[in-house]
């Protein structure tokens, strides 16, 4: 029965809710699925900290230090995150965290912060692994737009596709880069032990001082590195969000795979940042601060501190570009995951609208893929792919959501102590976990005050912005689908209520056969009262007269004078007209259709039908009856 | 009872057929109206040809002369139009003269050629005359295309608002340039002959030839100057086909200002290339060709023609400028008029759609009108509003028409001549007629061909091909058309039949009341069968159906299984199957719709209801049934 269409080729056939279960995922393939977005972030991370301590000169470059302990710190949270894993089986993303715990705002404004966020991580990452590739390829630079919404193409065809077999395509370039950045360890400790001094190829550029950064001036930059380096932790949320998709035991997989991915981060990070030190990499916002020409192509820091690493070997450098761009462009699918599933909760909250609600026939929600994809597309288009000005976006609402979700499990594991029911063994395990997510909510906050403070000005005040957008769209949603809810309702004990008359109008603009099988239809209902209606200027109505008379038909022709040529206006008046003069009948408007068998042979008949039809759709007491007349070419 | 609409604001109040012969032309309007095309043509048919010429340096700028001589000679097209004038009062233009006189084929050739004429017409005028703005003030020279799109969307406006009010808005520059160009003629005799040298102020710079032309090579190169300088001859037409718009005696009238506009043309073209000749004006088709700069802002042959002329009397160069570039913009009027008649002519004709046939509510044709309008925007955009390369497209269609039509005034008179009843006195007349028609559609057909060999490989091409693509495209439209009459026509003594059975499906999603007035609705029909209709998954349907029965509504209710929660396809194959169970009776299906009252809010409900009544309308024997169900927001 299945028809092959374009649609079938390209997401595959449709699967039974039935085999929703073996979409469940084991934990090697969890990880990259869940992790790429978080471990990937490493590949960014430190030269976003560069970046910033650059403005200040050379000298500032031993601050990335702090900035680095600060954010392995950090990683802390994933430790909170895991306490909302073991509570929250069904899922445990910030929106329903906060929803339960903290009421309806914070939960809306959770939400907002995810949405703003899952848009981001498309964009940032696939910006980020197109520069990997611009850094091995720099003859492609002038591309990284095209290049870009090309791969968020690719991502949505996969994912429109479902969520098993993309596991499987993410799994190689996740667990690739992961190795390839511990072989890169284990070369340069090996060479650097031997007595080789490894530098970058940037570490002889002057390295040009903004501004001279003092006292409190010289904390802000500081704090604002910290703020940049945050861009490591986006993406923890990612695996308390997905634990229904785990095998069973669920939570406990998924708590396992989130210690798996902050240990493999922390280290990664760490390790990537300290050689940035060693080897002296020296970044800038743009070419001309280095003093190379402005058109210069640049190399990301990682990508040069893989070259300085692997030197000769260059299979091995071009082999880390190519496991950075993968996972990155794949970290993008961590988005593609959770950013349909929330749109789907919302909108089963009625938040949103109820086309994001039911999944497609590929078990995802393809309404929310696809809308996913367009607002990465018209973001990384409106920033040029300008990785730095798009990460200045990122931070704010991840660490909105990571707020309200830690908050969230500290009230959430107050109110297990307080039930008397809870046995008193557990009390113990719970002020454990409540202790972590008290330290977790702490610092994520303080991070947040940080990142507002810091990066405001330079385009945060963007997703200041869109945040209550989103949140009122979403209060306005749902104040829509409520009124219209208690609008509709009906008591059990209300019945169908039958119209006392039925005024029947067949329209007419001419004698021929789709006519008379309108007129048929309607008289063999019995209506109270049935015509023939029609619009014409003078002369074509007389003709139509005319013939009308000479079919005896023995329905009333009614002609509209139609001196303007317009069919649609008269009408509507007059049936207007009919349905107020008879409150307690229906008007039933009953339109001979033309149906041809091609999309291109509709435009060359009159598009009268639709707009009437739209008009009468606003005309209380009336309804509209299409009889379709299919030609030869229609007819199956 | 008439709304205020932007559309209204816009192009103003609907006005009656029976206003429609106050719109009628006096001389003096149908001057500026129907002639802004043919004079204003004369503003870039000089520098066209000196384009050409420039190729081979400096030396053959004699040629100028021949070039120009051989187009006010083909001015003699003009006296042929004159008796097109006459024998055609209802309007001669080349499809209704070719089809009345050569048959359907060549008709429909010139149909094609006139069609993509008037595109260009409207591309060409406005971007000559945004050309000559920016001569005046070379600052603009960046905004070309914006400003060449602006003028067409002002033109579509006006031409909305329909012919009358036109008409005014154009005598003002279409005198004005008459009156312009011969005071400036006048300056330059004076000046001349009180001793006076005038020199373009391209006059000094180099002209490098691109090849030596000799023998062939330079006939040809004549040639092609020949051909781009019959860019003068463009328009002439508009007035043969325009003649029902003049006042009565409508054929003299519109002949005799035929004849006005060819001496005034005439004139003008030869004292402007006169003066071109005379003051060495230099022109390339870039600046690098003359030694300058890539991006110097180029000044038009006639612009340097006039400054030169009026030195320091600067007002007198911008009001030159002004209006020549009013009546460049307005030339494109022309085109305005054309082209939505013609449209309208083979509409009825059955050759275009039928979209095209009805005059809109201001007594013109406004889907011809926006047709054009966008058609011309595209080919601005798409040729960067570059005159040079738009001209190579234009004079290819100009000159097929021009050889049907007057080809077919000759076949007209041959038959005036065979009719008996015609009087002996007029047979005089009539071979005089037929002789300057036969000597028009020789030239015109010599002309063509050189044209066609000149221009070709220069972008007329692009014209070759679309010219048939047009062609067909229109005996295709013909053929649907015919095949439609055909199959729906009726003879009188059929009619209408009954349906032996009704079927009635009401579509359910909820128990609310929007559900109930449909159920209401049907029921009252008194159908053959009554069921209502759902699909759903299986936990969703569990739960509806307890509501169903909980409301006791006397309707069964039939669930269909939708395992991937697909809601059109299971109903449509459902209805389907009903459809062929009784082939006698019809399936109604009946839609209960939300009617929501903003159009924003209209995405928050679900659209399965359109994809489903598309869906219907091509399965046999089914009718659908739309029961709108106001929510309170939509009422009135």
């Amino acid at each position: 029965m299945r028809r092959i269409t374009p649609k079938r080729v390209l997401v595959g056939e449709p699967l039974d809710t039935a085999r929703l279960g073996e979409t469940l995922l084991p934990k090697r393939l969890a990880l990259p699925i869940f992790c790429s977005d978080p471990l990937s972030s490493v590949a960014y991370a430190t030269e976003e900290i560069l970046l910033i301590l650059a403005l200040g000169g050379v000298t500032l470059l031993h601050l990335t230090w702090y900035a680095a302990a600060a954010i392995v710190f950090l990683l802390v949270v994933v430790a909170s995150y895991r306490q909302t894993c073991h509570a929250y089986p069904g899922g445990g993303g910030a929106y329903v965290v906060s929803s339960e715990n903290l009421g309806r705002t914070a939960a809306l404004t959770a939400a907002s912060a995810l949405l703003v966020d899952y848009v981001l991580t498309v964009a940032v990452s696939v910006v980020s692994g197109v520069a990997a590739i611009t850094s091995a390829v720099p003859s492609l630079s002038d591309h990284q737009v095209v290049m870009s919404v090309a791969f968020v193409v690719v991502l949505t065809v996969m994912n429109l596709r479902g969520v098993r077999e993309s596991g499987r395509v993410f799994a190689i370039p996740t667990y690739g880069f992961v190795l390839v950045i511990y072989v890169m360890f284990a070369v340069a400790a090996v060479r650097m032990a031997t007595g080789s001094t490894i530098r970058a190829e940037s570490a002889d550029l002057p390295l040009h001082a903004v501004g001279t950064y003092t006292g409190i001036g010289l904390v802000l930059l500081a704090l604002r590195a910290f703020a940049s380096g945050c861009t490591a932790l986006t993406g923890v949320e990612a695996i308390s969000n997905g634990v229904p998709a785990f095998r069973r035991p669920k939570s406990r997989n998924a708590a396992n795979t989130l210690a798996v991915m902050g240990l493999l981060s922390a280290t990664m990070f760490a390790g990537i940042t300290t050689l940035a030190m060693v080897y002296e990499v020296h970044v800038a916002a743009s070419p001309t601060e280095l003093g190379l020409p402005a058109d210069t192509p640049t190399s990301t820091a990682l990508a040069q501190i893989g070259r300085a690493t692997f030197g000769d070997w260059h299979v091995l450098f071009y082999l880390l570009q190519a496991v950075t761009a993968g996972v990155l462009v794949l970290a993008a699918n961590t988005a593609f995951n959770g950013f349909p599933m929330l749109a789907s909760i919302l909108a089963k909250d009625r938040y949103a609208p109820v086309q994001l609600y039911n999944r497609g026939d590929r078990l995802v929600y393809s309404n929310g893929v696809v809308l996913l994809a367009l607002t990465a597309i018209t973001l990384i288009v409106a920033f040029d792919a300008e990785l730095t000005r798009l990460i200045q976006l990122y931070i704010i609402g991840v660490f909105v959501s990571f707020t309200l979700s830690q908050a969230g499990m500290v009230r959430h594991w107050r109110r297990e102590l307080a039930r008397p029911t809870t046995p008193a063994a557990e009390r113990v395990h719970i002020h454990r976990r409540m202790a972590i997510n008290a330290v977790g909510a702490a610092m994520t906050a303080l991070v947040l005050v940080i990142v507002l403070i810091t990066k405001f000005t330079h385009g945060a005040w963007l997703v200041v912005i869109a945040m209550p957008l989103l949140f009122l769209g979403m209060k306005g949603v749902r104040r829509h689908y409520d009124r219209v809810r208690q609008q509709v309702a009906v008591p059990a004990e209300v019945k169908p209520r039958e119209p006392l008359r039925y005024h029947m109008v067949v329209l007419v603009s001419n004698v021929h056969a789709p006519t008379l099988k309108a007129l048929g239809f309607a008289q063999g209902l019995r209506p109270t009262t049935l015509t023939a209606l029609t619009a014409a200027a003078d002369e074509d109505a007389e003709a139509l007269r005319r013939k009308w008379e000479s079919h005896d038909l023995g329905v009333p022709l009614r002609i509209l004078h139609s001196p303007y040529r317009e069919v649609v206006g008269p009408i509507v008046a007059h049936v207007q007209e009919m349905a107020a003069e008879d409150p307690g009948g229906v008007v039933s408007v009953v339109i001979p259709e033309y149906v041809v068998g091609h999309w291109w042979e509709q435009p060359l008949h009159n598009q009268n039908a639709l707009r009437l039809k739209a008009r009468l759709l606003f005309t209380p007491g009336v309804t509209v009856i299409d009889v379709p007349y299919l030609l030869e070419s229609a007819r199956p």
